[in-house]
């Protein structure tokens, strides 16, 4: 008998080693084992059916070129059987079968030279009372989808529990569909874990004028209604609702692995090396069911991701095909398109590297996507992360309705290649006038960077100043914009100078008080530091992201 | 006296050195000389300029928030003193002065402790006969725009001589006029020395199909008319002309440095090193006057770029004031739009890698920029170029409706960081259905990357193809997309045999006979090879690229 190969799991991952293997290893059987009826979707593009941005379901179970990957494909063209509706109930390692029920019949074996886990991850549903009302859904499956679609009334009340990806991204669906749409967080801000607080605050604005109610700092305790959910009680209101989506994050599915007696990771997910093996090396686990390592921190993480999925699946079904490759880690980058933001990250953001233990800078950069002067050109929100001393590239941010895909991809790259932040402002990036300024957004933000590792540049953030404000401080905050930005939008108790007049008006200012100079993104608001450094004031900043990344202003004012 | 600087050229990169050199010495005295008489302005926004996409002109020479950086915004924001309409005429390096002209006035002189040269570039003028006459522009500064525009006459006929990328921008800023253009181009491809030319074809499609007339291989000997160019003598044919573009590229302008007996590089640039110090150490240069590192190749380049000139400024600028600042060199990234299609490289096309010695892989990958299932999914074909042995990445090319810039910056940074095609295949790059298929364009090239580097992969150009039908080369050229695909559009003299039915219809083809098959974009037809090798074919490959890489399709058939 040839090598046999089985798979369990029929999407993403698996899909990807049950075809790499076959190409390592023509001569195996491949065997991929489904518990669902629909295979190779990308449950990624689940929201977007939900919200008929994607009309067929089929589209998103084809190839690029229409071909549906269904049963039949994975036989004629990818030389893989693949039996769907069939649950694997055991691994059986010592004997080396999986015990299996299809369509809910009588228990079977199969055995296997290799096995492959990519059995995936599963929404997580909170600890609530009443979560199993009807009308409360998750949006991970195909079915979730359909159920989900058929209850979504234009002018009903929706209520999401969580503001991840997930959660943001079925938020915008029901909205599309004319339901009056609550997203409750129990964290102060949206997207926590994957955005730093000022950086959430461009995608809550958006999200916001887009008429969808956002609590934050809100935790649910519970579900209320009689057979159908009626309500969500959360931090003591209760929040009318006529469907529910739990959407708090989803966790990796290892029952099976654990039975089996694998090890499991410090995240909680399968725990694999880089050829992707298990702690028995004859089973192999990818995808959303194991975990990975952060290539900043070195540490294992569970970043389940369609991408990442792929890759492992890749490396997966080469090692159980008998060759050789391995998958070296990620570095948490994530980015969601809600309504018209894009928002995103790669590597660190300032709290994760501060929890890791990092000592670290941030630079705060709004500007054009573009040449300004180029029709179109959209602004973005960088938020940089590097580390003192080394000058080392933790992370980057992204926001806003311009380009934040690109300047995350360049800034993956150089993360993984341990860049720091004077060989992140060479960068020889791809310039002309419809695709950034002469300098890139993330030149930009790399140069200010160098200034503030090299103590030129001394910024405060925008909640600091706010905090000054609101206690009391003893402290100039001096606004070197134009007259007319400043009476367009202000910070009260701001004085003005604009940047023009600033070396012509220094005897208006007192040379030993502290001052906080800013503009709109923070460029003027450095080159007044500069200014008064050289006059000889004693203690002069400038605040970060300039009013661009002062959030308050749709909040407080 | 205080440290004086003085910089000659008040565009991108001498504007730039000036407001660095003051942030680095605030007591320097800073003083910037111009011959002309606009400042600062993007000197690539001029073909944007010219087509109405920017409608005015200070909107090129605005920051950001609208300021225009004339004399007086230097004067006081910047602490520089501009002086416009005035010409250098000659540096002294024993006595350390400029001698200059002002306004056509009397010669007087200007020391200087440091001495930094902007003095940019000029268009190269052919030398074709009666290139003087009326009607004959070029495009670089304001003033040609401005003439060139009062020229350009919906109608009327305009000759383009040269089509690199601003040749490009001008035909579409011209053919947008309601003008009939004509793009003239010596060579036998569009973009040479930018893309090579199967990559070159998807834009020739994209301008032939908006009504521009290219003529490529074709050699321009003259122009001819009475006081106003009347026709272009190309070639040996005549072409209608009320107007001609020369942009056969353009020069640095040495002349003062050179007549200073300060060293000119290998290409015809000013040599610099990396502090941006010429061969006289009070002397730096920046911007399209110097030459620079590629940092692939190791060799100096001549590559003019306002991205490359501000970040030089910078460097020039510190240093001139006495900091401490390198600039290590680019890679040769270019991009343009043109029309409705995006173009451009990074490091070294394949034309490029072979003439510097590299033995060379290539990847033809065309595919959707984004999920294919997410709305707005455009076509883009990405040519990877590696190292056979090393597998290191030496280069990227990209074009097509969709997005491809953000391709080219993620590569151009593995690139600086000297990547190999596993690295590639592994980066983590932001995904979500409106960015990228899980597997983004960028992944998929660096896998079949590294599948062609491990001999998995067999690939052969649709050039080669085309020759072996010609030359009728005994080979079996097989079609392996569905009967509707290959209906639509194909080659004459493939055979169909759809993937799906391959595995079973074996019998049909010769084993010991060569085979070639592709399909849309080269995966089928890789699969095809894998199938064929298994089953023991003897000699089977796929076509790079499949039939979306035929450039021949719109030329020939």
């Amino acid at each position: 008998m040839n090598n046999r190969i089985v798979v369990i799991g029929a999407n993403a991952a698996g899909a990807k080693a049950a075809a790499k293997a076959r190409r390592t290893d023509p001569r195996a059987e491949i065997v991929v084992l489904d518990r669902g009826s629909f295979i190779s979707y990308g449950a990624c593009g689940i929201p977007y059916y939900l919200s008929d941005t994607v009309k067929e379901l089929k589209e998103l179970m084809s190839t690029p070129v229409g071909v549906v990957r269904d049963r039949n494909f994975f036989s004629k063209v990818k030389g893989v059987s693949v039996r769907t509706n069939t649950e694997v109930t055991a691994i059986d390692r010592t004997r080396k079968v999986v015990r299996l029920r299809e369509g809910g019949g009588e228990e079977s074996e199969l055995c296997y030279h290799k096995l492959v886990l990519a059995t995936g991850s599963s929404p997580l549903v909170p600890p609530i009372d009443n979560v199993t009302l009807d009308d409360v859904f998750t949006v991970k499956s195909i079915e979730d989808a359909e159920l989900l679609k058929e209850r979504a009334v234009p002018g009903a009340a929706a209520c999401i529990i969580g503001a991840g990806l997930i959660g943001l991204e079925t938020a915008e669906a029901l909205q599309g569909k004319g339901m009056r749409v609550t997203l409750v967080e129990m964290r102060d801000q949206l997207l926590p874990g994957v955005l730093d607080p000022e950086v959430a605050a461009v995608v809550e604005k958006q999200v916001k004028l887009q008429g969808v109610t956002v609590l934050t700092g809100c935790a649910v305790t519970g579900l209320d209604g009689e057979g159908r959910v009626q309500q969500v009680i959360a931090g003591g209101r209760q929040i009318a609702a006529d469907l529910v989506v739990l959407a708090p994050g989803v966790r990796p599915n290892v029952a099976l692995a654990r039975e089996a007696g694998l090890a499991i990771g410090v995240t909680g997910a399968i725990a694999v090396n880089e050829r992707q093996a298990t702690s028995d090396p004859d089973i192999l686990a990818c995808g959303d069911c194991c975990e990975t390592t952060h290539l900043v921190t070195g540490r294992k993480v569970f970043v389940p991701l369609g991408s990442t999925a792929n890759k492992q699946g890749r490396v997966a079904g080469i090692n159980a095909a008998g060759g050789a490759a391995t998958f070296a880690g990620v570095i948490g980058t994530s980015i969601l398109k809600v309504f018209n933001v894009n928002a995103g990250k790669t590597g660190l953001t300032e709290s994760e590297a501060r929890g890791q233990g990092f000592d670290v800078e941030t630079v705060l950069s709004p500007a054009p996507d573009r040449a300004h002067f180029y029709p179109g050109a959209k602004p973005i929100l960088l938020k940089l992360v590097a580390e003192r001393g080394t000058g080392r590239i933790l992370g980057l941010q992204a926001a806003g309705e311009g380009a934040v895909d690109k300047r995350l991809d360049a800034a993956a790259a150089a993360i993984t290649f341990r860049a720091n932040a004077e060989q992140l402002s060479q960068l020889d990036l791809a310039y002309a006038p419809p695709y950034s300024a002469a300098m890139d957004n993330l030149i930009v933000a790399a140069d200010i960077m160098k200034n503030k590792l090299a103590g030129h540049a001394r910024g405060i953030s925008a909640r600091e100043v706010k905090r000054k404000l609101e206690e009391g401080d003893d402290f100039i905050l001096l606004d070197v914009r134009s007259p007319a930005e400043h009476g367009e939008i202000g910070i009260a108790g701001a004085k003005l100078i604009p940047l023009g007049a600033l070396r012509e008006r220094l005897e208006e200012l007192p040379r030993d008080k502290e001052i906080v100079a800013f503009c709109k993104v923070s460029l003027r608001g450095y080159e007044a530091q500069k200014i008064l450094d050289a006059a000889g004031f004693a203690d002069v900043k400038f605040m970060d992201g300039g009013i661009m990344a002062w959030p308050y202003r749709f909040r407080d004012q």
